[in-house]
């Protein structure tokens, strides 16, 4: 996590910072059906950067793994002159071989578990408000919710293949398509947008289900499971496997495009 | 590490870089008495970096992984204004304890294996003589040598306490010193310079003393053994725990201060 390309310091706190950088970390492990068991961090620090923020953070980082029961383990602190972090995760598979992102087959179905758009709706709505904008949008955006117990309870459930949805809903899944050698057909029917990203796309102009479909940071889980799986609550059908190759979504010419890591930096 | 700070790319390859940033982590494994296995990176690199130097990194570091069997097992990659290298690494107690820095007790010896200085004299050779000074300590302080198997060596032979020199031998001693609740001495006639520290002191007016006991990055291991110790050749005596506090250098008034992590930058 780099400052001014992932996080800016006028728009989320250090303790903030340190929850989403743990949140981000922990996600993956249970992206693959692990339990995160802790975390290692590399801080890169401006010297004149107050000690206060930095006992935020770390207070952010515990409290996120305090979340799964994983701790911070350890890590290394050296100057910089922007604020960068490093984190690595650990999990337990618990003895089960981890879900990949090749494992998917045509005529399986697509689900998701976790919210769907609102980061990029908190961060719409701080870039027209700046530092003073509110709601759940921009909380979820300073602070994901990752659904940690669904990568685990997809695994034993049986997914084939699973990520965490950092970069935008089809921008991901077309890393298990490409890995697969499959198509995913998404449907938007299935796919709503929640009340905070309809009404941020409201203020500021977008559509909502664009959020929902390319939208990064949210760290939802997203996995593919047999045609005829019996998902529990935390799981929501989405779409599902076919012959071909990349995500498409029913209705919609052109998939919306997610994040690009050598892209613009903040603005 | 981060450039301008830990490396310059005018002074040092991608390729060397890479080389010494698992260096610097498959060292840190050893000094536990681990066998490293695997590396994890998270790279973060500016947007018009040629992707040669790109690739030269990357095989800087599965080179230098090779040495000891372990791999580049993933990571992350992210734009940001400068190049930041953030590496975690994983190793193989091979069912030993781990070898802390609180093992110390008085009457016991301190040993270290590998070279000491030779990396602080490589810079002061390039901050003399700029990115084209050469000779074998400007060799180390681009791609350091840490003696890898030395650390799980000493495990086996019953060191209590170890770790890698990263920041000058004086100072990491200290934290042994200080986990442990115990003073050192070091014995200046044990600590003898190298040749090539030796010459490229006499060129730029240094004491050659002064980089062996607080020239840092060189990644030598230090360790504490029991008095009855028989020490195999890799390893060689360099003075003894005493009741006490603090780290003393025989014959010398005041130990030489090692690498400050919130010190100035590079010149």
């Amino acid at each position: 996590m780099i400052e001014g390309r992932h996080f800016r310091r006028d728009w989320s706190s250090g303790y903030d910072i340190g929850r989403k950088a743990a949140a981000q970390n922990l996600a993956d492990a249970a992206a693959m059906g692990a339990v995160p068991t802790a975390i290692v961090v590399g801080l890169g620090l401006p010297a004149d950067l107050p000690v206060e923020w930095l006992e935020a953070l770390t207070d952010g980082l515990r409290d996120e793994c305090a979340l799964v029961g994983a701790s911070v383990a350890g890590g290394d602190i050296t100057r910089c002159p922007l604020v960068v972090l490093g984190v690595t995760v650990m999990g337990d598979l618990e003895g089960r071989a981890p879900v990949l992102r090749s494992g998917a087959r045509p005529g399986q179905v697509v689900a998701v578990s976790g919210l769907l758009g609102y980061s990029a709706a908190g961060l719409a709505l701080l870039e027209k408000y700046g530092g003073d904008a509110s709601g759940e949008a921009v909380e979820v955006h300073r602070r994901p919710r990752p659904p940690y117990a669904s990568g685990p309870e997809a695994a034993r459930l049986g997914a084939t293949a699973m990520l965490d949805v950092s970069d935008g809903l089809v921008q991901d899944l077309g890393h298990i398509a490409a890995a697969s050698a499959v198509g995913i057909v998404l449907d938007p029917e299935l796919l709503r947008a929640g009340d905070a990203v309809v009404r941020a796309a409201a203020e500021v102009g977008a559509d909502p289900l664009d959020w929902v479909l390319a939208g990064g940071e949210d760290h939802a889980l997203a996995a593919v499971f047999p045609s005829d799986i019996c998902l529990t609550p935390g799981w929501n059908v989405a779409g599902r496997v076919v012959e071909g190759e990349g995500v498409q979504v029913a209705g919609r010419v052109a998939p919306a495009r997610g994040w690009d890591h050598f892209g613009p930096d903040m603005s």
